[in-house]
């Protein structure tokens, strides 16, 4: 790829990365905030990057479709969870591909799974490479590995205006499908946090959550029809609005990390940007109490487009509040008529559970040409939250830097267990961090414990904890490892999902074992069986290589 | 079973069969009507019915689990399609099953998988037996059959108010279960035409379409989690609002068809009845011209409860409307607030169309205890559609007797091709309906052919079409099988689904087999063979027997 490089190591482009000062200055401010961390290290610069050999020479034969160079291998190797960029920070790519392909179209893809196949290696399918849960890392021992970056597949192919559909191929990322939409007035409004890098492949195949906090939460319900390859041919399903013909091809396909063949491209919905949009703060003094107000609300039948509850601390470290009052975030909006009224509606049911609306209702065009999320509302409790949405991932190389440890766990429960989940996830949560930290569990430096609710639903939420944390240098991967392991049994002995729309990857596999149905895992393995006999679309995700 | 007793074919329990002097003048009204049909025939009695002799013995170790009785196996013999209901007449049982089991709970069903395993035989899970594709009935040739009816698991388990969601056991039919969840002031609100009689677990099992014209158009979106039991042992999701662990394992096991395994109980999403609720009836001068006024609707984020668009001609058949004017029959409604400015907004996008408003917006409440589709509105054009919507399959029971033949084929396409699929398919089905009962196209005594849009979504409709001809007397069933082979044909030819929510069953497979992606045939096929490794349940449903 040409132009702008991605940095090697976590988040963003190369020309983003923090200058020595204002890493310094960063480093002064989280320990005048946190109470810890500060202390600013270097990252191992890509030059210093030492990685294995090699195992598979690039084949002459194919140009340019795939590439043993040292930046490629390194940038493919890892994800974007905290254990993998503070293991990119410190220059350890254990497990590097040995090359990356870049097909330019279906023929390229099927290319590429033959070759491999013949070579008796993996291949990895690669979006954005922004999973947190081991998504793309190939942990294979001696298997050698071909990682297939679909990125050069980022085109609107056509759009429907009729029917609110556009084909798209499945290596655009947010930021290409959006411009290439904008030019037919539509949008996907699908704001996921990875919105900028990840692309509408990797969404599919991990079941991404997005922008509608209700309704319309994960990017499956915006797929009309897909299409991907796979070892045993092309699997491609019919443009539907509905269907009830046998159990949905889609649905299996949405979810399936890559272990089934290579999303090519996907029919979506899409929609023009929306006209009316109102968005209002409601603070509450108690959690629980805010919680109810949000279950008022996701059963009233409304819909709102965003109804996310963030805790008094979530508030406060995104800037939303000072840490006195929990914040619902509350957005309708629509490209067709006024939303006041449903806006009205859903702030009476939030008064009646105690809520004081703090900001808004207000209404704020987008610009064009900037991201819904980051773009909108700035200037109040609501804008600070989105624009410290997006920037959080970029915040985490910082902090990566400045010795703090970050990381987030997400779930989903049912309203009649939230309280009590609630409360023991969170306990969890608090006494593995200041176990694994040798931190203080409450006042100064203490751990940072926060929850967010990220999308609702008539019958339950999807809480999301966020973790900061003195990190011990050189320890850190040890000790996510353990907060993760105690937070995760939690979540599963708690009755939740342990992905709500991180997907499970390799990270959430012990856990995820657990909560599947034994009987869906068998058909899963018999299905991948049949479409990847050679077993080697990204092993390990989901179910174990054979 | 004891009490009241289902007909042994067609539609209803047995008391409710036309006397014959109804019938005389049933068949005199339709002769005036549509000029064809009238001369009344009588069904060959349950006691005349001759039905092969049972290849297997009712075990007499599991008490009455097991059953051989004659009116069992004639009644568990046959779906509802209408090649069913004329079999059925002419006491034409030509693959009754050897037993019917009639397990009470999950360790019954487990007997009963096990016991025909050993045996050899093939396992039919039924519910309802409201089938119309050929879903329930055993043409396998020289396997013997045990049909499991689960009726008999008819209970809601539990009940959880706090998240709205039910633990109801598979076998409950809409009104049973129904009639426990008003005792909670609470409504699965899953109203399809087979509500009566049709049970939980068949509906999830054929991804049944319900009330809702738009959002929550399949029973699947209502399922929380669900319950299998499958030879391999018990598949159970979790409980969850929302997850993006992998592919969803409940959507794998929605339109299974009990291919998989046969669904014992599921956690549903219930809610209060509805308190506020209007209707309205919008006439439009011309059919496409209505479908867009549908189509601003379903893209405009109302999300009305009903919008089924009916054409003149079905207007006038359900007695809605004089056959001069398509009919938009318009709901909403909503347990927690006014509904008044949704539905003005609808009926001005329906103005803006060229509709006019004629009936409404009114509201009615309804009486505790009524079927909601039933028992609503009456008196209006809107009632009257309601009210032949569930009487339609009894007044199949006298088409057949009255010599008319009588059918419906449903769809789903996108907008863009909406106009000329329907014209295609209408053409192609009167073409067919003419050729194969000889009749005019046009003019007095030519067939009905009408259509209706059942359910919608922002990028297509889900078109439903009624069919009424003059049957052949002894010949129906080849007049079916044609007519129907050419309008499949049609539909699957134009892009559409060959169904939205029929389901595939037998009758269905030649034009499924076209439309899926080849891949996931083979996946489905692997992941049978894993659970059911007899390729015992339900062989030749949605795949070739083993």
């Amino acid at each position: 790829m040409t132009g702008r490089r991605l940095k090697h190591w976590g988040w963003g482009y190369e020309d983003q990365a923090p200058t020595a000062t204002q890493l310094r200055e960063a480093g002064e401010g989280i320990r005048a905030r946190f109470g810890f961390g500060g202390e600013v290290e270097k990252p191992v610069a890509l030059k210093d990057v030492k990685i294995r050999k090699a195992r598979l020479g690039a084949p002459e034969a194919f140009g340019d479709l795939f590439s043993d160079a040292h930046f490629e291998r390194v940038s493919h190797a890892l994800g974007k969870a905290y254990r993998d960029v503070v293991r990119g920070f410190r220059g350890e790519f254990e497990n590097p591909p040995d090359l990356v392909a870049f097909p330019r179209d279906e023929s390229e893809i099927e290319t590429v799974f033959s070759w491999a196949e013949a070579e008796g290696a993996a291949v990895i399918p690669f979006g954005g490479g922004t999973s947190v849960v081991g998504g793309v890392e190939a942990r294979l021992g001696e298997r050698p590995v071909v990682t297939m970056d679909l990125r050069r597949l980022d085109r609107v192919l056509e759009v429907d205006p009729t029917s609110l559909a556009a084909r798209i191929q499945a290596g655009a990322t947010g930021p290409r499908l959006e411009e290439q939409l904008r030019e037919h007035g539509l949008t996907l409004r699908h704001f996921p946090q990875s919105f900028e890098y990840a692309t509408l492949g990797g969404w599919i195949a991990t079941r991404a959550g997005g922008h509608f906090a209700t309704l319309l939460t994960h990017i499956e319900d915006l797929v009309e029809s897909a299409r991907a390859i796979t070892p045993r041919g092309t699997w491609e399903s019919r443009r539907l609005p509905g269907s009830g013909a046998g159990p949905s091809p889609d649905r299996l396909l949405a979810g399936s990390e890559g272990i089934l063949g290579a999303i090519s491209e996907a029919w979506v919905r899409v929609r023009p940007r929306p006209e009316f949009k109102l968005s209002a703060g409601v603070e509450f003094d108690d959690f629980i109490a805010a919680a109810g107000a949000v279950r008022g609300i996701a059963q009233s039948g409304l819909f709102p487009s965003n109804c996310r509850l963030l805790d008094a601390s979530e508030a406060e470290l995104t800037g939303a509040g000072d840490g006195s009052a929990d914040l619902l975030v509350l957005g309708f909006e629509s490209a067709h008529h006024p939303v006041d009224a449903a806006m009205e509606t859903a702030l009476e049911i939030a008064r009646e559970h105690g809520g004081t609306v703090k900001s808004g209702p207000s209404g704020r065009e987008t610009a064009a040409g900037s991201k819904e999320e980051g773009g909108d509302g700035s200037g109040d409790a609501v804008g600070a939250w989105r624009g410290a949405f997006l920037l959080a991932p970029y915040l985490r190389d910082t902090f990566v830097a400045c010795g703090v440890l970050s990381e987030t766990f997400e779930t989903a429960i049912t309203w009649d267990r939230l309280e009590e989940f609630h409360a023991t996830v969170m306990e969890t949560t608090r006494t593995a961090v200041a176990e694994v930290t040798g931190s203080p569990r409450e006042g100064a430096g203490a751990p940072r414990v926060s929850c967010r609710f990220t999308h609702v639903y008539p019958d339950g939420a999807a809480p999301y904890f966020t973790v900061l944390a003195p990190a011990v240098r050189g320890g850190e991967v040890e000790q996510w490892d353990e907060i993760k392991a105690a937070v995760s049994e939690a979540l599963i002995a708690g009755g939740g999902t342990i992905t709500h729309h991180h997907a499970v990857g390799r990270d959430h596999r012990p856990w995820y074992d657990r909560q599947r149905p034994a009987p869906f895992a068998a058909a899963l393995r018999a299905a991948k069986a049949e479409l990847d006999p050679a077993g080697m679309l990204n092993p390990g995700v989901l179910i174990d290589p054979a």
